[in-house]
């Protein structure tokens, strides 16, 4: 197990490495959280780029350090962006993050969603209601999930979960108001991925960036007057986070 | 006919409607619009969804409360998600509300906004540029459109006109600043469609959120800077408004 | 040579312009870049409009006082609707800009930002590392592709260089934090693109759309406490910006 102490070190560690090194992570995402996730990523140090093109992905993976795949707005182009993209990933044995959006709602992007689960994604990071239908509706079936899928699972919400099967870190850190700012999950999982390219251990790199953002989520919370603010002022503090303020801040058991 | 005070507890009643049931509102909507529309449903208490992917837009519509057709970037692919939705809100009897950005550019778009009218939306939201290529240029004709049509017509501006043919109300709130952040209309009519989630009546819900969206500019611009300010000002303005403050600041004759 | 304080009011002259005539100008830009793009031509006093649909967008071009083409999440729709646009900026013998992002991630993207060029945009805005693939590693390369595409380079930096071949001004405006803000340089070119509306001579309207920008800049920094609200603080600044602003801050050689 690690003392909070602990993985507040290694948090300021892997953001430092994310500062030091630019990596660049290339997103497959919803139109929606498009803006918002390059600024997360901008904020944090890391180099986005977006494009679901198909002549051109493979480009962009194979210059990156992680990929993301979000389901959110899911449609046909980006179907086989996601097929294009895996290839690129497979071959340079790179690490990326699934983040399946909203599955459910809709039974065939659950659907889609288990087929990329067995794609064997890094780290799948999703929120409660999103587990349920890919796994059932007990949370605590994360650890098991993770190790059928040799996966990172990472279960967002009031507190973040994150397990690889073998550990497990709860971390209690962030603030009502993330919920209220559209595609905070989809930015997570980003952050993740920028985690993913400068950390190899995948479940050091989720519990880091999942903890990262708390942080910054309660550090903003003190000046922003809604959600409007709010989500401006998450960015800032990403930006500014140091190892004091993670020391000080990060709560985990 | 109703008091200006009515309406202020009419549209605080709608709003701690959408505060405390949270409907789910699917936007079909312009990919320039996606993120602003979702953060102030957000803040409204409201839950967005944006997919346009014919197979599973019905899922997402069925699960929603009211439908937003906007249609701003207007594509093949997002006219066929339209034909989809339209399809599962009639059978499930949803209400929904039709904006019809910038008919007035372009003569396809305005023929697309007249055959979707004779659907039957619940309520068309759009600015006077819009009204005139649909109906002519007297925007006194809104109620007569709204008696042919069977909707309510909400036209916004300096002023918004809303009628249902039988009654109409005119709304004096809002702010110079909400014409320079792009969106601002489009999440206007989302607000209008949370409205339709939790409120039968259209033409008072359309009213209520129209206030409610002109008094949240009146506060924001108490404290924003200029428009990059005030877009999210405004958001966390809606997020905390108070029965007190619409009492005080709807102005409708 | 101009002096400073001469491109100052030029850029002076030039704002009030775009404030004065509200030109509209058309965005053919990726979907990360558009509500960002938008806000920022708004707070200038230019309309935007950003559709893609082939049906349509010869109506909006034509209506349109410039154009912009941004190469950012490049695929067959975009490739369709910039074929479409230019025959319509060739029959109006409109100004257009073109904004080659990432061109050195994607062969495929460079080679058409080739073809693009030799149509003969009025400007072309583009940083040193996509300057590269195009011209090769020398950026004092800027002046001889000036001169032999009878084009505007404007290549954007810590300092920004702009040269039409004959006249060349190094502006020395900007903050680091606009390096951190996703679609920042698209918002540029979208500027550039609403100063060439009222402006004739392109390479004055490109040195005060970037001297304006860049200076906006400047203040934002002044109360921004990080790239999420200095996003903000730079429309508000560029909303506010005025002559005397301009003369004590412009900094050119």
């Amino acid at each position: 197990m690690h003392a909070p102490i602990e993985l507040a070190d290694i948090a300021a560690d892997v953001l430092a490495r994310v500062r030091d090194r630019a990596p660049r992570v290339h997103c497959i995402t919803n139109t929606v959280a498009q803006q918002y996730t390059a600024n997360v990523l901008l904020a944090a140090g890391a180099i986005p780029s977006m494009t679901i093109s198909p002549e051109e992905i493979v480009s962009f993976v194979a210059g990156a350090g992680a990929l993301l795949i979000n389901l959110g707005t899911f449609d046909a182009e980006r179907r086989g962006a996601i097929e294009v993209a895996l290839g690129a990933v497979d071959a340079a044995r790179m690490p990326w993050v699934l983040d399946p959006v909203f599955v459910d709602r809709s039974p065939g992007r659950a659907q889609f969603a288990r087929e990329l689960l067995a794609r064997g994604p890094s780290v799948v990071r999703l929120n409660p209601a999103e587990f349920a239908p890919l796994f059932g509706g007990d949370p605590e079936a994360a650890s098991r999930v993770a190790e059928v899928y040799a996966t990172v699972v990472a279960l967002t919400g009031g507190t973040d979960t994150v397990t690889d099967g073998a550990r497990r870190a709860v971390i209690a850190n962030g603030d009502a108001l993330m919920g209220l700012v559209t595609a905070m999950g989809c930015a997570g999982s980003a952050l993740v991925a920028a985690a993913l390219a400068v950390e190899t251990d995948a479940w050091l790199a989720a519990v880091a960036a999942l903890a990262a953002l708390g942080v910054a989520g309660e550090v903003a919370a003190r000046t922003a007057r809604g959600p409007g603010s709010f989500a401006s002022a998450i960015i800032d503090a990403l930006h500014g986070l140091d190892r004091a303020t993670l020391r000080a801040r990060v709560r985990t058991s």
